[in-house]
């Protein structure tokens, strides 16, 4: 019996802000299994900002995505048949799988997941990769002390839900900056973050952030950049830290933009800015994956999924992550877990 | 016996470029020395680019000078009179003390220099605050391997001649930038870079980065900021280190001007920025010196000096530091040591 598999491919070399066009599907059928290959059914995939760095050409952390070839993200899925002695059928499991119904992938690239833990799709957040960026973002370049003000942009996303959260833990004020009443209100009421910035509201941002942060601010966790990171960098404090996540306002950028000079300001107030991605703490992820299991179990870590049901709308899951649609983890489900 | 003394005094804070009209000479009397008080002569003035940013009102990590009062700056000088027993007429001191032929200044505050390891104008420069900055902010923020690239702005100052001696001493390939002719010859020929940039007369700089650094650029040690500093960040290999320490192209701005956002490259290529002042290593001070001392004894530091000769030129020298006048470390003579 050969299963069908729809794929979706990458169509074209986005420039500047990706569309439909910018993905193709196809069917094909699921190969026969390789010794030690595993056949995964794709239960949810994960769409993540950084994955538009990867459509353009140009050499990166990661490698370029290639044309006519599926899209690579986070996956959940469950096992179907097994060639690798590790792996049983109906194992939950997860990796960095083809944007597809099925992967047939090596046992050694799939991680297990307990679903005893937490719902399985926490691997995708709070217990996965969005998680321990939070994680080690927040404490190894924050270093976050008791008492300081820590503001987040995209507070009401998959990371920077989890950075405030870990903030409030360790005893700071923390200010999120989003962009809807409902993330707004989710972030003051459901989280606990001390002062909540519409930004799309506000008039004067940094005004509103003097007077969210009488102190100023002792760590900024940027998710966003552009006008939003403006606002924060003038109100950082002397040895302040910046936390350079992401930069969701200017990946669909094809120029380098203009924007106000601000290393005169870091030099006077001996700024610490570092810009990072998670596979830089690839050994001593388990030291993350341990802390946050221990916290979601303690009910200390709470999340929110946005859930698009149907691969044939992952695509325009991917989009909407640029347009702010989603509040916590933008997930695609594919499968059922039948 | 009242000795006459000739005082530098802040006129009125500048706006934008400082002119002579920011400097007010006066002439008083040297006060009778209180107990633990030490009279000492200035022999060598240091201006320094820092000095402009304590001109304005606002708050910094130093408090601003005051209007109406001496100008106050690195000295080095000869004890006149002590009523502190630590010190004895004759004695070379170093301190931050007025610009002025003659300082009455409480012996806690004074430094002893031993006149025979070097020269003692080098204690405000390689063997001083200077040398300091590059040392700490090269070895402790940039941390060099050998091999490494490491581009130095503002290569032929105080601070940026000693940086790119200690980078050669790591065994790094040195890249200089600088603005004349003259500096280039001597930061090749006498100081060993490996590849220099006259950015005068260089009509693209990221290009000519390009070939000077074909491997890209691991430590940037950036003393000067504006359109040099936009050459050399799109060339920052991953896991390089910006070293933020200072940006004299800025410090006669009057609003924040604008520059090409570099935080999504920053991003991607997980580099560390850090700003810094000396002072942040105030409890190292002795390992830095102690090193410092030992290679300037060896023979290892190179150093050049501009020194211009009487009180009265104070002002231009400082103003000078800005047209780009100084190879080496700017001192203006104040006495001579008979």
């Amino acid at each position: 019996m050969t299963l069908k598999n729809r794929q979706v491919l990458l169509a074209k070399r986005p420039q500047g802000v990706p569309d439909e066009s910018t993905f193709q599907f196809v069917e094909t059928h699921v190969p026969e299994l390789k010794d030690g290959e595993v056949l995964v059914r794709t239960l949810y995939l994960s769409v993540d900002p950084y994955m538009r760095g990867r459509m353009n050409a140009a050499k990166s952390y990661a490698p370029p995505f290639e044309v006519g070839k599926p899209l690579i993200g986070g996956v959940v899925g469950k096992v179907v048949r097994s060639n690798d002695p590790n792996f049983s059928e109906g194992d939950y499991v997860t990796a960095r799988l083809d944007w597809a119904d099925y992967s047939v992938v090596n046992g050694k690239r799939l991680q297990k997941i307990d679903p005893n833990l937490a719902p399985v799709t926490t691997a995708l957040h709070v217990a996965g990769m969005p998680g321990l960026t939070a994680y080690f973002g927040l404490i190894d370049i924050g270093k976050p002390k008791a008492g300081e003000t820590v503001v987040v942009s995209g507070a009401a996303g998959a990371v920077g839900s989890v950075v405030g959260q870990i903030a409030k833990l360790k005893g700071c004020r923390v200010v999120g900056i989003a962009g809807s009443d409902e993330k707004i209100a989710y972030l003051k009421n459901e989280l606990g973050f001390d002062e909540v910035i519409n930004y799309k509201t506000t008039a004067n941002l940094r005004e509103a952030l003097k007077k969210a942060c009488p102190d100023g601010i002792d760590i900024y966790f940027d998710n966003v950049g552009g006008e939003i990171t403006d606002a924060v960098v003038f109100l950082l404090n002397f040895h302040s830290r910046f936390v350079l996540c992401g930069q969701i306002a200017h990946y669909n950028d094809t120029e380098v933009e203009m924007g106000p000079r601000f290393l005169p300001y870091f030099l006077t107030r001996s700024v610490l800015l570092k810009g990072f991605i998670v596979s830089d703490y690839a050994d001593r992820f388990d030291e993350g994956y341990q802390q946050l299991a221990a916290w979601l179990k303690e009910g200390q870590l709470k999340y929110k999924e946005t859930i698009v049901d149907g691969l044939e709308h992952a695509p325009d899951a991917f989009l909407g992550l640029f347009r702010g649609e989603n509040i916590g983890k933008m997930l695609v489900k594919v499968h059922g877990d039948e």
